[in-house]
């Protein structure tokens, strides 16, 4: 039997629930302000923004394959298309797009020109080192690790530092092979 | 010139940007944990969603005032009417009711049956005390203070302490009459 296509992300997320984007864009601001206040290194708060996306990401990622139809990807090029293409767009209403492959085909970046977590934000001179959505890198982080993928994911260009587009690299690191929950004898 | 018709929420929340609302719903545990993490305190968790929830409705209400054609309201039954059946269409998808006003008109239960913030959510016996909607309470008394209405909000029933809804109390304390910003002779 051929493999159930996966919808596209426009399709699905046209049909599952949402709530207001500047709703969202203003209680992850209030996320972000907090933890400035009780952390106060940049550094730390970087760091934190991270854990809570790897703790989303790990959760999430189950809402993406229950909704979304996409089996198992071939590779981690596959992989990459499919966050930027399908994931940005079921989870943020945006579309990414993958570019900047390494000769082996496990560190690509994935293209954000659109961002509904920055809507309104500048960064004031204190916060400099911020990296203001790294919940985001911390949420494909989780979300891989789900499926067998160890990566790291790091911001290369940031429009709140005054680049043209956001820019995150993903790099997979190890790929642990799956096993079948059961043996074939059991 | 008659004013023109509030549109209806469901008109409203379906041309607004949205994004999905499993990840705002994570995103906004990741708050909560985070809160619980650093204040240790339940009250004090309270108090910090509530102040974040004002900040955030302090911000939310031009965009309400912009999307939904909502002018003036004629008084404070209007305007709870407005909150229930618009403001929470607009913002998370969900359609409240108003009831138990009380007889001088200034103090009314806003009802919630469904409620996205806490889709998975189950609070642990460490955290009896504490009201894990509170941004909602917040957000709800800064918006309308942005109006000129200065209220108390306070939750009287909660799905995750065990009753069948949602139920906010709003009560209106005090309306400080609009003036112009200009004077008919400038």
């Amino acid at each position: 039997m051929a493999p159930v296509a996966p919808r596209s992300g426009d399709a699905i997320f046209a049909n599952i629930e949402r709530v207001n984007a500047e709703l969202f864009t203003l209680t992850y601001g209030a996320i972000v302000r907090q933890l400035l206040t009780d952390l106060e290194e940049v550094e730390e708060v970087n760091k934190q923004l991270e854990q809570m996306g790897y703790n989303i990401g790990i959760r999430l990622i189950d809402e993406f394959l229950a909704k979304s139809n996409v089996s198992r990807c071939v590779d981690f090029r596959e992989t990459a298309d499919v966050i930027a293409k399908v994931g940005f767009k079921m989870f943020l209403g945006v579309t990414a797009s993958v570019s900047n492959w390494d000769a082996e085909g496990t560190c690509c970046s994935i293209i954000l020109e659109d961002n509904p977590l920055v809507d309104f934000v500048e960064l004031p001179d204190t916060c400099q080192g911020l990296y203001y959505c790294n919940m985001l890198s911390g949420v494909i982080r989780g979300a891989l690790e789900m499926v067998s993928m160890k990566t790291e994911v790091t911001w290369i260009r940031d429009v709140l530092r005054g680049d043209d587009v956001f820019e995150l690299q993903v790099k997979l690191l190890k790929q642990v092979p799956e096993e079948y929950p059961y043996k074939d004898d059991e």
